[in-house]
């Protein structure tokens, strides 16, 4: 009896889903004759319709259920794109299409009909025959042989063929291929590591010589709902050094300081807020990255090793201030990065709220979950009592 | 036309909703008749039904759509609990009870139907008055008074009068009321800050002396959907060093560094990654606090000065291998950390997956909307460009 009708709901349920996103992916179709377009009778009858809450009320539905169904309807509109372009099929070489960024290239430039070719590090006997005559030709070797791999390339290049190259520093980058190459030139960061598609991902453009002939690639990264960040490449680099290594060392050196101090993590969990759960789960995503490629990110440039030695700096003079109690002047260090920072992070603000609701809405989720199962093994209490009898002594 | 069909969908699946969550709640009544309990029948049909995937497919509604809802339920079943638990009526006397905390305890114990007296830092002289015969008397004064208040109030109190405190440190409180005290005594620190209830919010209790007598007040607080993590007040310290005032520590200090720095916040976040974001997002919500209770959660103990102190110094190693360059080094502190840490968090990988999920959707259905509102102004490349052409040079 339950079983059918909760298989009934789900799939009425579904089937409403469905109509709904259709609904607002028709959005992006021309304005109605009636004069309103229908994204704004959409967006005054569906976000902030005034019926919705007294209507959630009277289902007994909560207003974050609600709310977050809308978001992610909105998200879902995103989520499913046109892929086929059209776009006249290109010549592609891409030198380090092996690695995990270059074959992400190689797959979606196939896909859009493109005739992708792959030079390894073992075929350049062949380069004459697989760099000649290309459309593009993009880099995506290791960032210690960018330099050395773009002054073996041009070589083989007709000034017909436009260059670009997929590193993450982008100065150095993007000034050997001005100068050793007299085509186009365009420097190119995906900000992301393994992914299935562009979707919601960024990928920085730094402009060098007649951008007109990355159109067609900048339009299918678009198109496959990729964001393009348009930047020169000091400023790049500049952001990478906030951005990349000091968010990649601030959270390597809190790991190895808690595995220093031999954190029992999993106990610290019990009496954790979601922002502590936040940190640590920075710490385990960051942990599940290549040791290599984390830590060459922080070495990448001067500015970087200079950023995380000052960043030291910055730790210790506060420690200093922590150790000796100097609590009014801490109080003012806080007043004046409130002052600086509040003004600038309103969204983030918001985005945290969202993230912190998000994650507690798992967790509750889950221990409902998790006292449904354990229902007939004794009340809460006497659960607690159990695990701190288990409980060791010894934790930090 | 579109308005109505928007309408009517909207009010549908709202009740869809509100049928959902309807049997989830149902699922705690006993195991049917027929040995199957509802729980496990809907186990088996809601999150792991064989056919979702494929109905989801037909109507077009991506997985993730659906994940969020099914979690967000169980949420919502979390989220509306009895709170009417006809205990016996008690006399209870706050001291501090005009803070933040005090005030919360004094609302949610009046709501359940005891007696609330409030002792504020000016009714000493009715001290005898209010603190006489009381059932319960519960102590939250800011940390610094906390031994202090203790010592001037169990000169009034009779033996049977159970005596617990709020205080974020929990070892000399507890000593304290353990020495001074000969009734039931008990230390408890709610994990929180301004809410409305206590659901899915934390509090340690810290035993002390005849729990029993507590326990209808722990119990209240479990019926309003808090959790309760028993704990020694040892082990509850040193896990506030890592919880607390090392986490608020980092946070605090890569706020101050990147103000020093003077980054320009709102042009990185055109560069961010997820986890970027949630930095500093976790920054913005540390500035909405008061800065005299970050810095104090700092100062708290010897343990928490000492432990920050000891940070700073892993941070200055580190910065050290960075500045020298040492590779090699900085790959095998990284080895060993993934060595202690990975295998006690796995849960907290999961639950970063979730979050930067859920980021990921809020910020593309945002996009979304941006983009349906600004649809006819102008293709995204040349709105990209016009904001590269405003973005200024010196931002980091």
């Amino acid at each position: 009896m339950i079983k059918q009708y909760i298989k009934e709901i789900n799939a009425e349920l579904i089937q409403l889903l469905g109509k709904k996103i259709d609904l607002l992916r028709g959005v992006q179709a021309p304005a109605s004759n009636a004069g309103v377009s229908p994204l704004q009778e959409i967006k005054s009858n569906d976000d902030n319709e005034s019926d919705i809450p007294s209507i959630l009320n009277q289902a007994g539905v909560p207003q974050f259920v609600w709310q977050n169904l809308v978001i992610n309807c909105q998200a879902a509109v995103k989520s499913r794109l046109p892929t086929n372009l059209q776009a006249k099929p290109r010549r592609v070489t891409i030198i380090g299409g092996g690695g995990m960024m270059g074959s992400f290239f190689a797959q979606k430039l196939s896909a859009a009909g493109h005739q992708v070719t792959i030079l390894g590090h073992d075929d350049w006997d062949k380069a004459e025959e697989l760099l000649n005559d290309r459309d593009l030709v993009l880099i995506c070797v290791p960032i210690e042989y960018t330099t050395e791999v773009i002054q073996k390339t041009v070589k083989y290049l007709s000034p017909n063929t436009a260059l670009a190259d997929l590193t993450s520093i982008k100065t150095p980058a993007l000034k050997t291929m001005l100068e050793y190459h007299s085509g186009a030139v365009i420097g190119l960061h995906p900000m992301f590591g393994k992914v299935q598609s562009f979707l919601s991902q960024k990928v920085v453009v730094c402009s060098g010589r007649r951008d007109e002939e990355f159109q067609w690639l900048l339009k299918l990264i678009e198109a496959d709902g990729g964001e393009l960040i348009h930047s020169t490449a000091e400023e790049h680099d500049r952001m990478m050094v906030a951005v990349q290594a000091i968010r990649q060392f601030t959270t390597f050196s809190l790991g190895v300081f808690l595995a220093e101090q031999e954190l029992d993590a999993r106990r610290s969990l019990d009496f954790a807020s979601p922002p502590y759960r936040l940190q640590l789960g920075m710490i385990s995503r960051l942990l599940t990255q290549s040791a290599p490629m984390v830590i060459d990110i922080m070495l990448a440039t001067t500015e970087s090793r200079q950023a995380i030695g000052k960043l030291a700096a910055t730790y210790a003079r506060l420690a200093k201030l922590v150790k000796e109690s100097r609590r009014e002047e801490l109080i003012a260090e806080f007043g004046a990065i409130q002052a600086y920072l509040v003004p600038q992070m309103d969204c983030c603000l918001t985005e945290s709220h969202h993230v912190i609701n998000a994650l507690s809405n798992f967790l509750n989720g889950k221990r409902q979950e998790t006292e449904n199962v354990g229902a007939n093994r004794g009340s809460p209490l006497q659960k607690e009592e159990g695990r701190r009898q288990k409980a060791e002594a010894s934790v930090f």
